[in-house]
């Protein structure tokens, strides 16, 4: 129950009762001092049907049926022994259920891959660590984007989190940086939450920045000390957990943006990666005036 | 410790103790009565380091680094949302692994991704559920097999169930005939071993069998009241499990086939299903003459 005009007037103390006593979530608004529209979105978010979060599509709506993407998957000291990780499946099972194909390579074999196809892709998704290297393979004509850029849209509001990525033009030395991540994956070599995503803001932002990390259901109540929440695809995670993140960043007036988009800023092809999703662009262009 | 010629003396009480405190095997054979041969086999599987399971390539090795392999993945009602199921996985990540590159399909698009390549593919891998459909939509000079026949040659031996699968050839009515799974999934639908196998080996056979199903680790331990074992491709279990269940149907004189090998022969495509695994095809045909 949403209660209106909180500023005028408290509802009675045993209408209160009865709703707290049934289990039924409430929250005070005022239009005219515009408090509480948190909070009410926060619960719009928690009472929404799963159906909101689930039935979205990763990538198939970009592909047309019988057409082809190209997704680069390199193999380094990260990947699972012997398996893909869980966008890279997530991606090639959506692609066939939108009756369209995926041809899967390396990231060495790109340019060979192209040559095997008798005409161009309708698009590649590359691992956003090999971003720079795919962008120089891929003709300017064939859209091309990340997972992690895939899965800010599946799994979070890739408007927002657009949006969320020009924080990075306002970052200056000493500022702190959350870099969280949902899954709890134990980082080696060059790990990209901890060691690469650090190293390419850093070089773009030109001062020492300051790196914290979360990992898991582990994310601060508590935002405001940072300048900029950089966050994972989110694979292992669900839709609703990610809103309600997104929702605590925007309440605490820190940008949160995503792997994919970071990455693809810092190595200035923001643009390009976006090209396939134009209500995104669109925002930035907007933004950036 | 391996104690021969035991038709002539066993070994010493004090040894045999010796050997037991100190937790050695030992196995009694005797090469003059042949005895005890099939103890040492089972006794040398359980002592063979991991390397001799772990240590082989599940496809790689018949795509050469650079070419294109098709994988055909049906998604029916079994296959689980959002996901690919394990040998698809493996079969991607090995073709990645190997330099080479998976093209992913349904079988409703394979002709339309046959003519997406800009030339042949090295090799065709069919889900074995699409084997009939797969075989007439692949030119005959392209090698096409299932994910299922290249498990038997990864977890298993190929060789040794390519003999098992002439069994099928001996099968009479009322013959009781084992499908043993290694996972636990919950059948549903058309399950391929509670509805699909039985339905296409009866038609073969051409009488009533009698069929009996295990799952997970159950798999009985006396095996001579079957006629015939039909394995699934393992793909959740290890190999020293797969071959230690080889070696107890060899020892119990019952031949023990694949889903994808028994499928095969009876659609009638089983040569064209071995003809990339040239000594296991020799093996086929050595001992249908």
């Amino acid at each position: 129950v949403v209660f209106n005009k909180a500023d005028l007037r408290a509802p009675a103390a045993n209408e209160i009762e009865r709703l707290d006593r049934g289990g039924i979530p409430r929250v005070m608004v005022s239009a005219a001092a515009g408090t509480g529209i948190l909070d009410l979105r926060e619960a719009l978010l928690r009472l929404a049907p799963a159906d909101f979060f689930d039935n979205r599509r990763l990538v198939s709506d970009l592909v047309p049926p019988g057409e082809v993407a190209v997704l680069v998957v390199p193999i380094d000291k990260e990947a699972p022994k012997g398996r893909l990780i869980l966008p890279q499946v997530m991606a090639i099972r959506d692609l066939l259920d939108g009756e369209s194909m995926a041809l899967v390579t390396q990231e060495r074999e790109l340019r060979n891959a192209l040559t095997r196809l008798a005409r161009p892709p309708a698009l590649v998704v590359t691992d956003s660590q090999a971003f720079l290297k795919v962008a120089a393979d891929v003709p300017r004509d064939v859209p091309m984007t990340s997972f992690s850029i895939l899965m800010a849209r599946f799994q979070g509001d890739l408007t927002e989190q657009v949006r969320g990525t020009l924080g990075i033009e306002r970052l200056k030395g000493g500022d702190r940086v959350l870099i969280a991540e949902t899954c709890t994956h134990h980082p080696i070599g060059e790990d990209i939450g901890r060691v690469k995503i650090p190293r390419w803001l850093t070089q773009y932002v030109g001062a020492r920045l300051e790196f914290e990390h979360t990992q898991g259901r582990d994310f601060p109540g508590d935002l405001s000390p940072y300048a900029l929440v950089v966050h994972c695809g989110n694979c292992t995670g669900n839709r609703r957990e990610m809103m309600s993140r997104l929702h605590r960043a925007r309440a605490a007036g820190v940008p949160l943006t995503n792997y994919g988009l970071t990455i693809a800023y810092s190595l200035g092809i923001f643009e390009r990666a976006l090209a396939p999703f134009p209500a995104a662009l669109e925002t930035f262009r907007g933004a950036r005036v």
